[in-house]
């Protein structure tokens, strides 16, 4: 299956490792080396698009029609057969990501992803996604039915746990009865033909052999085509705002659903009397989150709002000396490190003060330095849009309020973000100021924590990995936790003066 | 309240009838004459609009911290407000829309508007719509929230149950905990007025002054930037695809949630073996959902799917002669005569044959020939498009397919509607065939039916009133059936090591 120097590799479509009918060819990169890796992958014309289209839609008639216990056999047969490959699947993951296998891709994230996907199957079993109402005088039912075939684009920053092939978009598409195309991420392209690989060597004799399909690269222009084509019933996307508003634009055209988690800033409040109380312990999380996997998480805290006085000063100075002592994680890849570089070249040229880093490391691979940025309240809210902007990775940005009130017009001015964080005084001293800030920040959030760094995102039934756009495209939806994230790859399907015989199972009294 | 000849009506805007910052107004017409009716309202500028979205916001800040009791009780007081003016609302929605009395207004729509009302406030009280989750180990916890200050635009076929200030979005907007900014209909003020007027007088002393606010005309432009302003939390729009789209376009750039409901055909299958057993009752039935309030449903049978042959041709027949004798009904106004008379131009162009009608009716007033139209099935394959085009009133398109296959194929082009139907032999013979359409069909539709015109919309807790694009926005949302219609206005809010003391009512343990 694997390629040679000069053959990309093939494609899955409609069950087959098929050669791609290819425009053009990539490799995935060693970010830590900016070197080349050997494997070669295809570019797709639209004729491959269009067969795993039909392939989709043709096993989406047919998963519709099975029990839950193929599906959920499928999933826990892809787990565990994930699990069984821990070594050389976190090898290769390392290798196209320069994330550490340990702490992260073997001990963390694959574990999350295998967890992700038993969970995923425990709910197609017990059918808690469905919510089926019964009317029995007026003989109507209705009940959650899948969508039709998903498209699942993963992120660059996880390999495994959001990849289109094996992460909760896909989990949750499968388990709610749907076929999926995943669309590979370029910078982890290997990784992705191993999990397709175990993926489709799990499919029972009961399912659709186009159950799972893989694409890697395509047009762009085929991408938007895609996302707005009849056969398909969803999309999810992980991913930038540039890419995932194009792709929006295009779905939202024709009305197709498409569940985006794109960018967030993750605002942070830390109210005085939290930092007088704990000051080491808030100062040490702060840092971990800024720079942990080199800031590059969706829920890494971007934005800290303080409020001006000696003991902030005393906070962001410490800020600082950790971010210039601690070493600079290798970036996902080139693009990262550019974005990042963009990032804040618009933050400086809005007048933020640069208190550490700034600019691109001086060693070998992608890295940037470990960037503190610092601004006043008045200049935030004088520019609020762009002093928004996301700088994905290592880089933070520190807002400093002249006051409490200050803060409640910073938090007034925020987008929607995933979430939202405030440290306040344990003695109750900041109640009336945290009652002020709370009904602002609460709207602008999809999660508001207390007192806790947004970084971990818990794989809970209560978690709600959404919020308002642009940190995703609809508030009702999360991306984490079974089985709400299952919903987003439903429809309402309501049966009225049916025939008993002619109901879904779960709809028979 | 009433407007002099000269005077335009006051707007509901912070609690206050105040005078509207008006460029123009227009009246109401009396459809069945064509005569204007005496008040005069007036035509919004953008102040108008940006006071109702200011004092919108605050009161969504103060509900949110509300109770349910207070909501409930609105709610109440407010549908035994409506009941208790039985005769005078109804009397002036006859008036403006030409639906009788009897049996529509006063003896159905009125309850069941009522019942909607009652329906949500009880879901109010109990909280059914909220899906709590609480992860006690996680300390994490999760709930549906309401989503911010609700913009509802009503549509004109349904004066009072689909009304933006009395209708079922905005029943379960409040329940929800959301004031509604209601834009008034043109073709039905006078009606608003007087159910705004209950409304208002109805708000508790514990409810916002804002929970209610009222608008009738504004333009266009001004409607667009609306419908994307960041005060709001969401839109239900009920009416044309034309308007719905472009406010969805508008809306969908900055991601705002928008529920609409648009245009649906309503595509029946008569199955040659239903006809063979039940030819009257079902051309009775089919002839009663063609033409009742002169077919302006949303849920009129509109597309009629038949298998060519003997009896076929007699029940197409059957139904010309009961078109042709049966009183062409007022429509509700010029503009759906003059959208009728152009949908009718547009389907006769693509070459369907007129058996009845296709003209303005020679009559006062507003009115169109009971009109059948019909095709073949070639030709509707030739230009599935174009013949899918919506008649809303009193016309019918009947698709005469070659044979079953045909049916499918027919099927297979179908848009999203709101409503499928299929009749069929009750003695199993046709199961076969019911199970190759029925696929086909459920994908394309919100609400499946058997042996059972679409025309009437109980309201039930498994009443599915939504669909795909383009009969809505999102097919995983009902407008209609509660608790879930209240769940549209709800964002999904997560509290992450939230203290117990902040955390809402429903999520203390």
């Amino acid at each position: 299956m694997t390629a040679t120097a000069t053959q990309p590799n093939n494609i899955l479509v409609a069950g087959q490792w098929v050669a791609a009918d290819a425009t053009d060819s990539y490799s995935s990169i060693n970010p830590a080396t900016g070197e080349k890796l050997d494997e070669l992958f295809p570019v797709s014309r639209w004729s491959d698009i269009d067969k795993a289209l039909d392939a989709a839609r043709d096993a989406s008639r047919i998963m519709r029609t099975l029990p839950p216990q193929p599906i959920a056999e499928f999933l826990n047969r892809y787990a565990d057969a994930i699990e069984a490959h821990t070594d050389d699947i976190s090898a290769i993951a390392t290798l196209e990501t320069g994330l550490p296998v340990k702490p992260r891709i073997a001990d963390v994230e694959l574990p999350r992803t295998v967890s992700q996907i038993r969970q995923s199957a425990a709910a197609c079993l017990d059918g808690s996604w469905r919510l089926p109402v019964v009317d029995s005088k007026n003989n109507i039912s209705s009940v959650l039915e899948p969508i039709g075939p998903v498209l699942v684009f993963g992120p660059n920053n996880f390999p495994l746990a959001f990849n289109g092939i094996s992460g909760g978009d896909f989990a949750s598409a499968i388990a709610a009865g749907n076929p999926v195309i995943a669309k590979g991420h370029r910078s982890h392209s290997t990784t992705t033909r191993m999990l397709a690989e175990l993926a489709h060597e799990s499919i029972g004799p009961d399912m659709p052999a186009a159950t799972v399909q893989l694409l890697y690269g395509m047009k762009g222009d085929d991408g938007l085509r895609m996302v707005a084509d009849a056969r398909l019933g969803a999309v999810g996307f992980t991913g930038s705002r540039r890419a995932g508003t194009a792709l929006k634009q295009s779905a939202d055209a024709v009305g197709k659903p498409i569940y985006l988690e794109m960018s967030s800033i993750n605002p942070v409040v830390f109210l005085p009397g939290a930092l007088g109380e704990r000051f080491d312990d808030i100062l040490s999380e702060t840092a971990t989150s800024g720079l942990m996997a080199a800031g590059q998480f969706c829920t890494k805290a971007g934005l800290l709002i303080t409020v001006a006085g000696d003991t902030t000063d005393r906070f962001v100075a410490g800020l600082v000396e950790r971010y210039k002592s601690s070493p600079c994680a290798t970036l996902l890849g080139e693009g990262v490190m550019n974005g990042l570089t963009d990032s804040v070249g618009i933050l400086k040229s809005a007048g933020v003060e640069v208190l550490a880093g700034g600019s691109r490391a001086s060693r070998e691979g992608f890295a940037f330095d470990n960037t503190i940025l610092r601004t006043t309240g008045d200049k935030f809210l004088a520019d609020p849009h762009t002093l928004q902007t996301e700088a994905f990775g290592n880089c933070t940005l520190v807002v400093d309020a002249r006051d409490e009130d200050q803060v409640c017009q910073i938090v007034s001015k925020l987008e929607g973000n995933l979430t939202g964080s405030v440290y306040s005084a344990t003695d109750g001293s900041e109640e009336a100021s945290y009652q002020k800030i709370e009904p602002l920040l609460r709207e602008r959030v999809g999660r508001l924590l207390n007192d806790k760094m947004p970084t971990g995102v818990a794989v809970s039934p209560a978690m709600n990995h959404g919020g308002p756009f642009p940190a995703t495209g609809h508030p009702h939806f999360t991306a984490v936790g079974v089985p709400a994230s299952l919903r987003r790859f439903t429809r309402l399907a309501c049966y009225d003066n049916v025939r008993p015989g002619r109901l879904p199972q779960i709809l028979r009294s």
